[in-house]
């Protein structure tokens, strides 16, 4: 039976009819009404109700950037959309009836996909950085989605990586995301044109451009192999692969995936990863290293990951680390 | 039915027959043969013949410091005696047939049992730290043990908290088992102690001691109230509360469990922690709080997690991640 995922980014709404094995039947997409928690709402229904005219369907799964409780039902926090505790999965049973609805986080969603039908196929134990404007994670264990005690589990763009560094958007300083994300490699390409030297290209690049640089001039000089974008890209994996050393001391992973715009460098990225993963790597040598590898399923990961998660929350929930009984400890000051 | 767990530490070898609440019914202790991995098997195959004799037993398991493989049988490492690659599980069952056997990390035997008998109890998530002498850790997710994808999950003292920071031993630096761990609270004693001020009880204290702080010092003037030894651990707190706060973006537990012996000093080490997790948790305020509380087993946590972690793989493996069939991707270098 098919299931139906939902991604809810920034700008655009996506929606999906995903069968069993991943595949896409049909793909829809419409502008994000942001900061409009009602005509989000609306939007989510109408995709569900169009793509699911005439088929059989078990589940649908919604995701979006943002905190969500573990009971995959309540959106504590989406930057984008400006939601607080929002009873998102409330929301869309009411208007859609009978059907087994989860909410998911966008990264988690993603890197779900990857493990079921992408990079980590085979793998019991992955984690996957999403990287592009921000860093996204998510940890797959044991073969199950980690979600952690309260949903939240697997924000590793805000694994500290630099005490009093750059200041980040989540309040903090000197988070992997401030070193490891697009907006990073465009700090580093922006320093790099301002230094003269093999930096020359960006900045008539720059020039040419209103003098601001932005992800597809970089990528496209990146391709051509010029010194200062390819310096600029060397820096960034530097720090993820700084900031891996740490997360394989924790979670040990079989496979590290990196999905996300940048991660279309291929080795061009993975390289100085890999190797700055080695230089940081606790007692190197003295157990198994992981893999280090590119996503598959680029643009679709959001939507084949949120349907497959709603298909398994209805089928076998036993596969993912939902915890739909458990209530928070404490409430958030 | 009762299970065996037997816990190798660096200076003696402990075994205690536990039943299937976690109660010790038998415990014995000898002496480590540190750097003898025969004679290390023979004290654990006479401290199991002797533990189990007129009893009916289940399994066995064995806590050892180190690198144990995702299979729990091979050792690849073990610091404190010397092993590397070692089929402990292989030749321990060639000379106790018929039980059933398993190998786990120390610090993740100790966590279990907090989790199943201790502190952790009611949870569903919790990350255990252990502050002795280093810093050891582990995770517990969804009801289950997380081991990761080589087994050697939860090493969360070589988390990095300062690039470039104090060398440590696993030959990286800046790990936060050198700014969290026992010999980290010595080394600030030691630092206030020169500076005079506050510090002039740790520095008497250290003269009459011909010049070495010791642990037994510096928690006898903390229990004093010496303002020195109090400002020496609000710095490891505040150290183990950043840590806390990275580790909480990857894993998101509901609970943070400390022990190990600086954990005896309960609120006056937990309450820094909770302060500085606090003041560096990224997104603040917008998702529920963990609870920081200390151990419950001090001394036992050991031979009753590997007791029950052997209990649960002989009778119901899917409670926990051992993966007995999952070949190691690649080979260390």
């Amino acid at each position: 039976m098919h299931a139906i995922g939902i991604d809810i980014g920034g700008t655009k709404v996506a929606g999906a009819l995903v069968n069993e094995a991943g595949g896409i039947l049909r793909l829809e997409r419409r502008p994000t009404p942001a900061g409009d928690p009602a005509a989000i709402v609306d939007v989510v229904v109408d995709l569900v109700t169009e793509l699911g005219a005439g088929e059989q369907v078990v589940a649908a799964g919604v995701a979006a950037a943002g905190f969500i409780d573990a009971a995959q039902s309540v959106v504590y926090y989406a930057p984008n959309i400006n939601w607080r505790s929002e009873p998102f999965r409330e929301r869309l049973s009411e208007r859609l009836p009978g059907l087994d609805i989860t909410i998911d986080n966008d990264a988690n969603a993603a890197g779900w996909a990857e493990y079921r039908f992408g990079a980590g196929q085979g793998t019991r134990d992955m984690t996957m950085l999403t990287i592009g404007t921000g860093v996204g994670g998510a940890i797959v264990s044991g073969g199950r989605l980690f979600r952690g005690g309260f949903g939240a589990a697997g924000e590793i763009g805000h694994l500290r990586v630099v005490p009093g560094g750059h200041p980040c958007g989540c309040g903090q300083k000197g988070c992997i995301e401030q070193y490891g994300s697009g907006r990073a490699l465009l700090r580093f390409a922006n320093e790099i044109a301002d230094a003269g030297g093999i930096g020359q290209s960006l900045a008539r690049a720059r020039a040419e451009a209103d003098g601001t640089l932005d992800g597809t001039i970089v990528s496209r000089l990146i391709q051509d192999d010029d010194p200062g974008a390819i310096a600029a890209l060397r820096e960034l994996g530097d720090w993820l692969g700084q900031a891996c050393a740490s997360i394989g001391a924790v979670l040990d992973p079989q496979m590290f995936v990196f999905g996300g715009g940048v991660a279309v460098a291929g080795d061009l990225l993975l390289d100085p990863i890999r190797e700055s993963f080695l230089n940081h790597l606790p007692a190197r040598g003295f157990h198994p290293e992981p893999v280090f590898t590119t996503a598959q399923l680029v643009n679709d990961a959001g939507v084949v990951g949120a349907a497959d998660l709603a298909r398994i929350h209805a089928t076998s929930p036993a596969m993912t680390d939902s915890a739909p009984s458990d209530p928070p400890l404490t409430t958030p000051a």
